[in-house]
Order: structure tokens, then sequence, then C-alpha cells
């Protein structure tokens, strides 16, 4: 493992002087051999999904490890999307020239290794190398256990495209062992070889992530988003977002868990945005003001405020006015994504101002919650942390800077 | 120590919202404060330094706790320097709206609460407080034993004048307490109240806080800087370089500790940049090369390449080319400064981008690694982290950011 990571920082060096062209034909040849490795993959995929089954995996499980032809295009695809994102190595970010001349310029580098710990979507393999590459990063990959053939396949073939490409191979390397000592040793930093950890999986994972990692990492333990609609709200503009912010996708870190709705909207925004809840699917469980409204509405407990679903359930409370949202967010929020449905332009400025989360959302869903929709291009996760990433983490945000400093001989006084 | 991260966790939420003019009303206060108290602070620095030369600490030592009146004076200017410079809080980062309509802005916000943990300058209590002010964080300092009661008198003065200016006073809290086990609690984070510590004295204090701290530190260990002298480069400009980069302070991170000089410089820039070296009052430590050159440079051994002199000592290496330069930095740098001096702008080109540390010069002396030769404003440390500050950390790089999102009613499809 250790030499794992000699190889990589010495890769990650190399990696960081490369071209932009040099990166987008590597991805561009590592998009190519999936494609044209697609019966391999599908055949490592299939004994991981035989063991999986074997291993009484549910059928959400087997649904994310499952690869077929449609898949592995789309990973594919991925690749080409990133090699057609700006390469932001080399960018200046900021620059000045100082009264005695010296020119200062803050310069995007990479980061150095990245180190991915996930699960078992074996996509993540295509994925991360891809963003790492772009941003100029070698990658240490750690595969779930039940993805293992299959990420073994498929980080192969990138290995073997990158090499080809002129490339480091050694840029994209998988741990060759599904044994969780591994993980360990990753999460040690390899004696300073990894810079940062991204884990990318179920919560206890990214649990044991943040509690034993020695170096930084960018993840989200869980994503309790919140709405909060009053009483100026256009109850039909309240209504979609509270829908689509709870029911487009259940299952993603940026769904709303909790709706909060203030005492004066209860007549007029409550009960049409239950009903349409109820109507969608979603199982209500409110606080005893919202269950006044509707017969259907179950008993939120004290734990509910907690919860993150992932599922088609909401908790709804009945709160006093804007600050009392906010302090219930203050004490319930992951700090990842909260929203405010109103047409109080004052509301609107002191919610987005005093609520610390990563995203916070006027008039909009938080399923917007996402790289791709802020226009950053794929993401290889989210951060609920305060440093350096925070919120969608892409190519971008897999770099840090140097200061650059242009004299013409000057001596400090 | 649990109760005290709670309080700076409040103060930190009520000052994050606090306008430019309160924080410099508040500043204002502190430095009237800190001239109308200066009898106090020296009464209070007068026993600190009584007990330090009874515990034998040497000169240096003393010289940097005592305290007089022009430098209580120094700190009060220092104050209103901080009040001066721009509020990164608010400010939007960057911008831009999308195809759907969403604005998205990225905007500064405070950290939250900075554990600063230091030694014998009782100076710092002040200066590290202001950064946090104007930065919007509140800060948790835990002053070195020997200034304890000079440290005390400063931050209950700063304490009262923040609480004048009607700003929350637990913001500036010290630890009541010289006790090695509070260094301990603060390390740990305090239950999840210090997002960051900034350490500032002896290499020791920043081994044990890089080693032990469960939070993120903005810190450099040691600052190993080169300067690369190469034949193209004037001589005058790179006598003059590479004097001041030693000798203009020897104590400062930022000081050069090796020079490397190619092979082809050797006759026309080696032997007179070591005589003006020597002449300065420098020790020179040479390789077999170097010592050819003159009979007053001394024997560099192996470990002289690894070493942060702090002193009127400097290591000289001859080293073939552009190439071998950069490799003896990759493998002897602490990753802080480094500095190229040549006419050649592909080698200057070259040495910018590949050499990986925070700070990289061409044709200027490494002296200038500060954050107010940056034209940052004053600066709480240096960092050679490669993750949030990188560099001089001034109050710009003691904000995070979060995004702010405005709509129009807008939900993901």
């Amino acid at each position: 493992m250790l030499y794992m990571g000699r190889l990589a920082r010495a890769a990650a060096a190399e990696l960081a002087m490369a071209t932009t062209e040099q990166k987008n034909a590597a991805l561009e040849a590592m998009a190519a051999a999936l494609e044209a490795g697609t019966e391999k993959i599908l055949g490592a995929n299939a004994k991981d999904l035989e063991a999986a089954e074997k291993n009484g995996r549910d059928a959400a499980f087997l649904d994310r490890l499952r690869l077929d032809e449609g898949r592995v295009a789309a990973m594919a695809k991925g690749l080409r999307e990133v090699a057609g994102l700006p390469d932001p190595v080399g960018q200046t970010i900021a620059s000045w020239t100082r009264p005695n001349g010296l020119e200062i310029a803050r310069v995007r580098v990479p980061l150095g290794v990245i180190g991915m710990i996930y699960e078992s979507r074996p996509n993540v393999t295509a994925d991360a190398s891809a963003l790492c590459l772009k941003s100029g990063n070698a990658v240490i990959l750690r595969s779930g256990s039940d993805s293992f053939l299959t990420s073994l396949v498929i980080a192969n073939i990138l290995t073997e495209a990158m090499k080809s490409a002129g490339l480091p191979g050694e840029a994209i390397q998988l741990v060759p062992s599904v044994d969780r000592q591994a993980v360990g040793f990753i999460l040690g930093g390899l004696g300073g070889a990894v810079d940062v950890i991204v884990p990318r999986g179920g919560k206890s994972l990214v649990e044991r992530v943040q509690k034993e990692a020695r170096v930084p990492v960018f993840a989200h333990l869980e994503g309790n988003c919140h709405v909060y609609v009053d009483e100026t709200a256009p109850l039909d503009m309240a209504r979609d977002i509270v829908v689509n912010a709870k029911m487009r996708r259940t299952g993603i870190c940026g769904a709303a868990e909790t709706l909060l709705v203030s005492r004066a909207a209860v007549d007029t925004h409550l009960t049409p945005i239950v009903d349409a809840l109820i109507e969608a699917g979603c199982e209500v469980r409110g606080d005893p003001d919202t269950q006044h409204t509707d017969s259907r509405v179950k008993t939120a407990t004290d734990e509910d405020w907690d919860t993150e679903y992932l599922a088609p359930i909401i908790a709804v409370k009945v709160v006093e006015d804007l600050d009392d949202a906010i302090a219930h967010i203050d004490e319930h929020s992951s700090h990842h994504t909260e929203a405010i449905v109103t047409n109080d332009e004052a509301a609107a400025a002191a919610f987005l101002a005093r609520v610390d989360s990563a995203i916070v959302l006027h008039n909009a869903s938080t399923q917007f919650a996402d790289g791709g929709e802020f226009g950053m291009g794929a993401e290889i996760g989210i951060a609920t942390g305060r440093f350096h990433a925070r919120g969608p983490v892409g190519v971008e945000q897999l770099t840090t800077f140097k200061y650059v400093v242009r004299g013409q001989g000057q001596t400090r006084p």
C-alpha cells in the first residue's frame, strides 16, 4: 500500500505538468477503451452480481451494482463530458502588482493524490478517475468488495488507456484487495502520499472516514434539507417547489426532509401543500398543528426532525415566523442545503444570510444541489465541511493554488 | 473548556451578522482601550518577565516577551490597520446565471471559531483577535504560560472594549489557565466548537498541533527556503537577492537557508556571492565544489540540506542545471517559498511551474513571503498545507463561502 502511495505521488507530479490536450486525449482514449471493453466489463459484473445475490443483498443494492450496455455507454459519455470541461490547472485566480513592481498571481495547481473510497457503484471508478485526471490529480481507488471484480476490469482498462495516451498509468490505481484494512491505510494517508479523501457511499462509511481520516475529507454525512414556506409565498410556486424538493428523487442528498410553514400560512398554504404531497405518494409526519389540518398526517416524533429519510416521507412543522424557522434549522440542519419560499425580499435576504449551510436557496427546489445543475460539470461529491471545498466538488474544487511572484530584482527593505 | 466553546460558537453566530461599521468601531475601541491600559499591561508584563528570568529563559526569549510603551502603541496601531482593511465577509467571490434563470453566487462567510495557540509573544493576543474579529470569527486564545499574565490583561481589555462597542465579549476568550491539558482540549476541537487551529511558536509546538489536532490547522512547520541562481542571472541582482534573502532578517520563515548555483555559473557567480555572504557576516557551509572556490567555506553535511537555520548560516550547493536544482528542492523543500534568479525566461517558467511550494518567485527575494508584502494586510500566519489557505493567512483566508441561489420558482426537471 505504501508503495502504491509512492507511485501515485510520482504520477501526480508528472500529471501536474500534463497539457490540457494530453489529458483530454487520455479521457477520449479511456472512453473508447471502455466501449471496446464492454463485454469484459459485463462479464466481471455478472460475477459480482451473482456473489452479491448469494450474499443476500437487496434489490436496490443489486440495481446500483448492475451494469448493462447502456450504463457502460453512459460511463464513456461521462468521460467525454469531463474532457469538455475547462481545465482548471494553470488558471490565474487573481493577480495584482505591488507598488514595488512585484507581480503576484494566484495560480491553480492540482491537489496531488486523491483517495477515493466507495461502495457498490462500479461507475464511480470511471467518474472519479476522469475528474481526478482532468484536475491533474492521481487517484487511489478503493472499491467496495461487492463491486470489486467490475471495478478491477474498469480500472485496468482506464490504466492501459492512460498509458496509451502517454500519461502515467499509476495515476489511476485500484487497491488490489477487498481487505477492510486497506481502508484504514488510506485513512492514515499512506505515509503522506494521500492529500484528501473522498468517500462515496452510505452513512456508516462516511462516518468512519470522517472519524478516522488523518487527512482532509470532502464529504457530507447527510443532507437533512429544509424548505421554509411563509405566508407571502405564491401558493402554486410553494406547492411545486415543496413537491419537487421532496419527491423528484427521494434518494439524493439534496432531497428535502423537513417542511417548515409559518403560522400565518397555515390556513392558506399548509393544507394544499400537504394534500399535494400525499397525492404525490408521500407520507407526511406532522406536529400537532399540521395534523390538525389533515387527518392523513401521521405523528412526527422528536427523532423525525433529525432524520434524513431518503424516502417518500416528510416531516412537517408549523413555526411562528422566520426567526423560529431559522432556529429550527440551526438546531437540526446538516448544513447541506436549505430553501425559503417567499415573496418577502427582506425575509429572503435574512434567511440567505443567516442560515449556515453550504447552499441556501430562495424560491427554488433543494434538488438543484448538484454540480451539474450549478454549471460546474460533473461532481465527485458534495461537501458540507467549511474548508476548501464547500457544496458540489467538481474539477475546480480538486485543485489548490500557489503564489507565483515575478520580480525584476527586488529585495525587501 | 467545553462551555467556552459553546460561548464562542454563539458569539461567532452573532459576529457573522455584524456590519463592517460595528466591527471597525470595536477595533477602534480596542485600540483606544489598549492605549488607556498601557500601565496595567506593563505591570502584568513586569511580573511575567520576572518569572521568566527566574525560570532561566534566555535573552531572545525575554525580548519576545517584553512590552514597553512603544510596543503597546504598536499593538494599538495594528488594530487600527486591521480596521482599515476591506471586510471580506459578504463579498461575492463569483456569480453566474444558469440557463434556467437560477442566479448562483459564491459569497464569503466567516469560518466560525478559530483556536489560536501561541507562545511567548503577548502581542499575538491583540493581533490575532483583531484579524479574527474583522473576518467575523470568534477566537479562543491559548497563551504560552510565560506570557500568561500579560495576555490575560490584554484579553480582558479587548473583551471589555468589544462589549462597549455592542459586540459579544465572548468572541474573544483567553483560556484561563496555563495547564498544558488545555492545549489538548483545543486540539480535540472542544466538542465541535473549534473550526480551525492556528499555532504560532516554535517548531515543537507546531509539530504537536499538526500531529494531534482533530480539526484543520493553518501552519507551517518550517521554512527551508531555497534560492537557485543560474549562469544567465545578472550578477549584481543575484548577489543582492541572495544576501537579502538570507541576511535581512535571519529569524523569519521566509529567510533563505540553501543557495543552489548552476555549474555553469560557478566561475562567474558563485565566488562573488559567497564572498558577499561572508562579508555580510554569514557562515557559509558548502559542498566540495563550493569549498573549492573559497577557503572560508565550511563543510556542509547531509543534514545541512534539511536544516532551517533561522540564523546567519547558509548551505550552498553546485547543481548541474535547472532539473538538478528542482530535484534537490523536491527532496528537501518544506514547500514554503523558493526563488530562481535568472534571465532565462524558459528556465523561470519551468521553475515557477514545477516547484511545488506555496510561494515561488522569479528575480525577487524570498523575504517577500509575507502577507503585508503581498498587499493582504496583516497575517495570522503562513500556511504550507495544500488546503483552503496556502501562503500568507490574512482576513480573507479566515473566511469560507456559501452558495446563495436566487430563483423565481424553479423546480428541477
